[in-house]
């Protein structure tokens, strides 16, 4: 299968390395240094210790055309509108599939934009950082749930069946409680330990940021309207447990200044406490704090 | 007259300094390595530039009876419970007057418990900093607000009427606001610019931090009952510009990990709230986040 990836991040990368493997691979990006860097040394992947490197189709993003069967838009959520503008003047007349992997909810507005045979979005759940711009590193095996916006799976069921046991897919019924069970642990796990530098570990460790998170975690809930409070109070925590040692990605966003997903994440809990007309004081410090340090 | 100041902090020696001038000050600490360089070197100030240095005589705490006229009590907050403690069994039997210097109204309590003639609070709202154990810089020049808690205010006319021009007194009618007035002050600049490391003058000219500084105003305010909510806002409105360029004393306290003042500033309110049986996410939120770091 021809599969695009759009954004040469870590995650971008991920997907480019893994679905390479079995399926004809072409990535579009914008930064053009990347883009000699990956067209003359290929991809560097390294899993557990172990690096492999593979030639990787890379094009400028200027050149997609929509050609391929899938387009995975692989960008951050605050780079989506600009990006779906881009690809509705480039793909003039065509229709298409696309799958978005971008955390929150933000993006959903914008994928219903596109004319296309089939829209999916997905929930990432690996651990990867690109350690330079032609290497990523798979820090953490995990899985990719997936569910469909508009039309139906088998496209996606293709690439399920010819996937990695590294990098699995799993699919979801409804894609809002898939999204949603992904964004109350980016509310509470990113901002908490971006704010406080500290590994997302330590949140269940120390006794006062234990009731911050406590307290982050019931006001999320309430806004997103969660049935089961307690079911997803667990999941948080076994999250936060298993990657305990592992610094989030606004924690380094902070820590190397690169502007944050947080208007993707507790703005749109603000957003939806505002409409709902419900106080939302415990995620509005943690937004200012850190829309004040960007 | 005879003046003990008990605690070797920036605050108590800034009190020995201006006070030795025109009394007979003792200094009291615990601390042995300062008590034996201020008894070699004695003390040195530093106000715009200037250095001076007297002698100043300079006790082990246990060693004070309570002969002094005055006993001034400049110790942290948190170090109430046990000097008042102490205090009381080293001065058995007599009376005496005694000035608190305390941020916050955890020390009234104390205060009260103590067998006294005259018993006063005071609000310190110079600059001072401490640069070794026998040097304190005059940073800013301000005010002590004073006010009797029991007996009259006679003895502190008597230090008012001859202090330093650098050092003035003014007497409040009613010690409660005067203590109010402050802590509104230490709630909402010391614990913001703790968290988010940023100088005081930051909090304005930061459209998220002010945000959230007007938040915490609102919070505390309500919760301590303030009538005229304006007029304390347009005060520590100016208190955080007059002192733009400082660091305030929380930041200093968590930048070189000492414990800070965090409980009898913040921690007081959210036990007014709960009193009150009113919420304070604003607070609460800052102070576990100053707590867990502690």
């Amino acid at each position: 299968m021809k599969i695009a990836i759009i954004g040469g991040g870590a995650i971008g990368l991920l997907f480019a390395h893994y679905l390479n493997e079995n399926h004809e691979v072409r990535v579009y990006i914008r930064n053009s240094t990347q883009l000699q860097k990956l067209r003359k040394k290929g991809l560097t992947t390294e899993r557990k210790g172990i690096r492999s490197n593979a030639p990787l189709k890379a094009f400028h993003f200027k050149e997609w055309k929509g050609e391929e069967d899938l387009t995975i838009i692989a960008v951050k959520q605050y780079s989506i509108p600009e990006v779906v503008k881009d690809l509705m003047e480039m793909n003039t007349g065509k229709c298409g599939s696309y799958l978005f992997l971008q955390n929150g909810m933000g993006h959903l507005k914008w994928a219903e934009m596109l004319e296309a045979e089939n829209i999916y979005v997905g929930s990432v759940e690996h651990g990867a950082l690109k350690s330079e711009p032609d290497t990523v590193l798979h820090t953490g095996i995990g899985v990719t749930k997936v569910a469909a916006l508009k039309g139906d799976v088998e496209l996606l069921l293709k690439i399920s069946d010819s996937a990695s046991c590294y990098f699995p897919f799993i699919f979801a019924e409804n894609h809002i409680e898939m999204l949603i069970e992904k964004l109350i642990v980016n509310c509470v796990i990113n901002p908490l330990t971006a704010v406080l530098r500290v590994r997302n570990g330590e949140l269940l460790a120390n006794k006062y940021y234990y009731q911050l998170f406590l307290r982050l975690f019931d006001e999320v809930s309430g806004i997103l309207g969660i049935p089961d409070k307690a079911g997803a109070l667990t999941h948080v925590k076994s999250v936060c447990e298993e990657t305990g040692m592992n610094r989030s990605s606004m924690l380094k966003d902070i820590e190397e200044g690169r502007e944050t997903e947080i208007d993707a994440i507790l703005g749109y809990i603000l957003e939806e406490a505002e409409k709902k007309k419900m106080s939302a004081p415990y995620s509005e410090s943690l937004y200012c704090q850190i829309k004040g340090r960007e």
